[in-house]
């Protein structure tokens, strides 16, 4: 029996090292090279199509190596009846943090403009408002997005959140359900996008939402690409109801390169790369998994299916 | 009698239109139309040449509307019995903190690599490590670092400070004078200077204290033009001693479109644009100290010339 393992592209070679040498004893196979499909026991995948687990008829564990489950959950050839773990690790959230601080103190301080200057040997000064002055909106207010909003609110900024059932954060005005949306949105001129994707939050990021933020505004999507109408946000950066954009997640990725994002004004492109957890993490866990599954004893981080996380 | 106003290129325009409009009563005249110079009672001053104060034999008040002030300290013609006020800005410490904490990200989370990677419409994922693991060191601990280098700890960076005398910030490893500043640069990857600019700083950012960090690091400076040697700055990117820096001052200024600095890889040019007090404040404390100088009252924010600040 053995382990097919389909990995993230840009660490795929150094993550099947440290697994092979954290599991010895096991035949790890990478993805394409699966073999009989009889064969595989456990599957550890970061992306995948539907119906990818179908054939696996001895499957007693599939790994899951990135934070969002979706596509799991949504593929009607899962195997419901065998366990689902996922990699969890207490960076993730802080390097999600990381990443909108990042993206958010590069809008609010144009930093383009002065790359764009520097391109030209162009001293091109301008002035600076203070963090206090800017409001930044953050959707989702779990894990990821309430350590977000903290570090936002650290940082000096106004910060306000929205989330599905009401969150009460220090410092951060709430905002919560369908009914406080659009004052959540008036009042935003950074919008942070750390939602789950659920058939609610499907196409949020869409011209009726950045219409109803104040022009002038920005995006910054770590969440999925389902959350975002990528047609709605070109025509709110050329027609300047946005000023700028930075996203994570696409419908296709990688992102082709014929794709227009590559070349809209404003828009900065991200590979997923806001977080991930750690190499080291995410073979500590698996290895640890796999003892269990050996063992016969509960294994760690089991998704509820039911629950969907 | 007049005011003469010497004001910073950048928003000249604005200021000279809202000083007008806050002192009606007042001839202002815009530098260089500066007429005879007997009549200028009040300089209010950006920068200026060593000397530039002289010819005003009738001085009453000199203003600096920027933050340092060593370029009047080291002027000789300086008159030392007019009084020299400045402008005083709560916020502009905590603009000081939002440009440092937007380089750091910049650098720690490679944003670089990112925009270059969409230039070639390229994919080009990469792992990023937590802040946890990224150490700061910031130079100077005064009103700016101090808060800078507690800014930095909120969003969980490993933050170190030197300054001259010892300081104690939580959370912050500190250390002091001469003999701390090896050791402080030993553990030092994002090194940031907000130093003031006295015969100890100058020439401080030089080739000695980039090899005395670990190799790759980064260099962000706030400070002076003084404080850095510039071809020690190149040397040290082109080596790799140094994978990147963000500069905000400069000898000449505005830099020089010839100038190595603006095709420098790794190196970005900000135009002397990390922090200013903002235009409402400098007009209000202007008009307030004028009004004091005229009812014979104590002026606002004196500098003491003996102390230097």
């Amino acid at each position: 029996m053995a382990i097919l393992c389909r990995l993230h592209t840009a660490y795929g070679d150094a993550l099947m090292a440290s697994l092979r040498a954290a599991l010895p004893e096991e035949e790890l196979r990478p993805w394409p090279e699966t073999g009989d499909p009889d064969e595989i026991e456990i599957c550890m995948v970061y992306r995948m199509e539907p119906g990818f687990l179908g054939p696996f008829r001895n499957l007693r564990m599939i790994s899951s190596t990135g934070a969002g489950i979706d596509h799991f959950l949504g593929d009607p050839a899962l195997p419901r009846d065998v366990p689902l773990v996922r990699v969890v690790d207490e960076e993730f959230a802080s390097r999600m943090a990381d990443y909108v601080l990042c993206w958010t103190m590069f809008h609010h301080r144009d930093v383009a403009h002065f790359l764009a200057a520097q391109r030209r040997r162009e001293w091109a000064y301008r002035t600076m408002r203070p963090a206090s002055e800017v409001s930044v909106g953050v959707m989702g207010l779990g894990q990821m997005g309430g350590l977000t909003a903290r570090r936002l609110v650290a940082q000096g900024y106004r910060v306000r959140g929205w989330s599905r059932t009401p969150r009460e954060i220090e410092g951060v005005e709430s905002f919560h359900g369908r009914e406080g949306f659009g004052a959540f949105l008036r009042g935003t001129e950074i919008l942070v996008n750390l939602l789950a994707l659920t058939p609610e939050t499907r196409d949020i990021l869409c011209a009726s939402t950045f219409g109803q933020m104040p022009a002038g505004g920005v995006v910054i999507s770590a969440g999925r690409g389902g959350h975002l109408v990528e047609e709605d946000l070109i025509a709110a950066l050329r027609s300047g109801q946005l000023r700028g954009a930075t996203i994570d997640a696409f419908r296709q990725e990688p992102l082709p390169p014929e794709h227009p994002f590559w070349t809209t004004p404003g828009l900065v492109v991200t590979p997923h790369a806001s977080s991930t957890a750690s190499l080291e993490t995410t073979v500590n866990s698996f290895r640890e998994n796999v003892r269990r599954l050996r063992a016969g004893e509960p294994l760690l981080h089991r998704v509820d299916l039911d629950r969907g996380y």
